[in-house]
């Protein structure tokens, strides 16, 4: 019914780029997926300057998928890098993971726990979570997307997620679309208890939406 | 894929109890409904006492539509009345409409106009909304559900959207799931040029999104 153009931003070759459209059509059997990836970037967006760099290469797939024939954008990071910016150049809806990630947090009348991969929750998410946030934490030895996929990545996570549990976290979001790659979310909800947001589940949904919304 | 139990907050005849379950059919091809509603409310929730209620009936509901094999329970009401009293009782995921227009107004970074049947924001949404909430509007003439049905009813809703634009709304959340029923958030969103957040549509993806993170 919907044809998704997914961004990824970490340059992957096309099997590993598809990762999240794969994801995303098993949940949603309403989407079809086209996933791009930005170039020249292997190790992903994990700061302000791997942000920068990828926002104007963001935009340029964004506006491309579009083009295509894309009915929405998915721009599959928690740090919603070229969101803002896409989103005002296309008359087809643009969502970021982190600005979904956010508002579904805070359908829980709770504290938020961030578990991501940056010293700082992304920008997008702390503006929409305000005092709800409790604390933004980063596994340890994690320094970007790819150190999710170790054992010793995964454990730390867990441990990190606990953490989050202890300091009075009500739920769980996780930061980095990499928790997704990996599934990490019904693992972690089992090791906490809480409930724990995927990422890719929630840019899904908010994109069905905004689609669903424009579709009437 | 997914067994929806949806309550209806207003007491009806059996095929006026199933509008909403039809939307959702019609915007989830992964959701089958099955519809009940309260007893002995034939004026709906529009009020404290009429919210207490109906608590009591809801959580009735809820309960024989989980033993019945429902994977999840949406309260198709603004005011989400008995829902955090079904959810503790229940292990199937239960949503309000009111919680979930809340979040989805979230997401944009702008002051949200609510449309409703009371003099104030159902307590839910306002919770959510915190200071984003700009103000509460009830179009003229409106005094339950039932009188959105007639053409003035609905000249004077859009009337209530547009002045909640003027007072600088950048979004509006339909706070009475009657706005649904007669489908008028695709005709205010034209009127205002603001996005218009429907309710049932809206409950729809929150349940989704909770049934697919249980999933896993």
């Amino acid at each position: 019914m919907f044809t998704v153009g997914v961004i990824r931003v970490i340059t992957q070759k096309q099997a590993d780029v598809e990762a999240h459209g794969r994801l995303l059509e098993a949940m949603f059997p309403q989407f079809t997926c086209v996933s791009r990836c930005i170039p020249n970037q292997p190790e992903g967006v994990h700061d302000a300057a791997t942000k920068a760099e990828a926002v104007p290469k963001v935009v340029a797939l964004a506006r491309e998928l579009a083009e295509a024939g894309a009915d929405g954008i998915i721009v599959s990071c928690a740090d919603d890098p070229g969101v803002p910016e896409a989103r005002a150049l296309l008359d087809v809806p643009v969502v970021g993971a982190g600005e979904s990630l956010a508002v579904a947090a805070m359908r829980f009348d709770a504290p938020v726990g961030v578990l991501g991969i940056t010293p700082e929750a992304p920008e997008c998410m702390a503006r929409i979570l305000g005092s709800r946030l409790l604390a933004n934490v980063v596994p340890e030895g994690v320094h970007d997307t790819r150190d999710l996929l170790s054992p010793a990545g995964q454990a730390a996570a867990r441990a990190a997620a606990c953490e989050l549990r202890d300091r009075g976290a009500g739920v769980i979001a996780l930061a980095c679309t990499g928790f997704s790659t990996i599934s990490l979310a019904p693992t972690l909800e089992q090791a906490t208890n809480l409930p724990t947001l995927d990422p890719v589940l929630q840019e899904g949904t908010t994109l069905l939406q905004e689609l669903l919304r424009r579709q009437v």
